[in-house]
């Protein structure tokens, strides 16, 4: 099989914070650290101007770096349905974002993205983190959290793609 | 208290199916209907494509009809976390088009929206969209139902802000 170089952008979708990470798969199937940070809004602002502000800031960073697929983290573990509503209008941003620069997007439980990091379902966020920086080649944990989170997905997407299992990319 | 013309878009807003309604409060106070529908998107395209359209759906009638204002149904009362997630990225994607288009967003809850209409929060659904009927002038109850909440929405917006009583808009 081919593999063909190409830049994925991982994103940790939230309302007051939000992830990304950009990850370039080489020819050769070795991964390149991009760039990575997060998108936050001022928290006095009223809800519909901070999911257009982090509609927007997305919509920028796809244009910036033009990646050729997005990956995002599926979110079903919410603490309560009030959160899960927030958190969904951010993802809505997110994916929104993803569509209007005509991406394809995969997109992977926090079980799938430990799975492809770390190689079981059961790692913690450190072994995640830690493995995140190995395979990039970074000299320390990417930060903050969410970034991290963002990367981690990105390269999910990558190996998932790469072994021809896209069994959510719907 | 000075109130002049001014046309609200309600929205009640979901992932498969958004109600909108546009109604004017004349001068005088009196309610005219404007117009109302939903937005639905094919249930064969991926989600992002889905939201997309939603929020390009939304965007052409706010440019359309020009609201001078917007109303959308707080939801808390989802049956599950992973209905509530998809529902909240419809509603970011109304809320992201309402933003776009600069206007003032006022949220209501169900039994909000139920007191400004019917006068008591346990009305049932038939004695709002009855409500809305008699308080519209129209010889019918709006089709479909998101269509008629979206339209009681927008009236519970007019009736809270004329009452100079705005709880929620934040």
């Amino acid at each position: 099989m081919i593999v063909k170089s190409r830049v994925v952008i991982g994103i940790d979708p939230g309302f007051a914070i939000t992830g990304y990470g950009l990850v370039r798969e080489q020819e050769n199937g070795d991964l390149e650290w991009i760039s990575h940070g997060v998108v936050t809004t001022p928290s006095d602002w009223d809800e519909p101007k901070r999911l257009l502000e982090l509609y927007q800031n997305l919509c920028e960073i796809l244009n910036t770096y033009k990646p050729d697929c997005c990956a995002v983290e599926k979110l079903f573990f919410q603490k309560n349905v009030k959160t899960a509503i927030s958190v969904g209008q951010g993802r809505g941003a997110a994916l929104i974002a993803a569509a209007a620069s005509e991406l394809p997007v995969g997109e992977y439980t926090p079980l799938e993205v430990k799975q492809a990091i770390v190689g079981y379902g059961n790692a913690d966020k450190q072994q995640v983190q830690q493995m995140v920086k190995i395979l990039l080649g970074l000299s320390e944990i990417p930060q903050p959290d969410d970034a991290a989170d963002a990367l981690a997905v990105a390269i999910c997407h990558l190996h998932s793609t790469r072994r021809n299992h896209i069994s959510n990319y719907d």
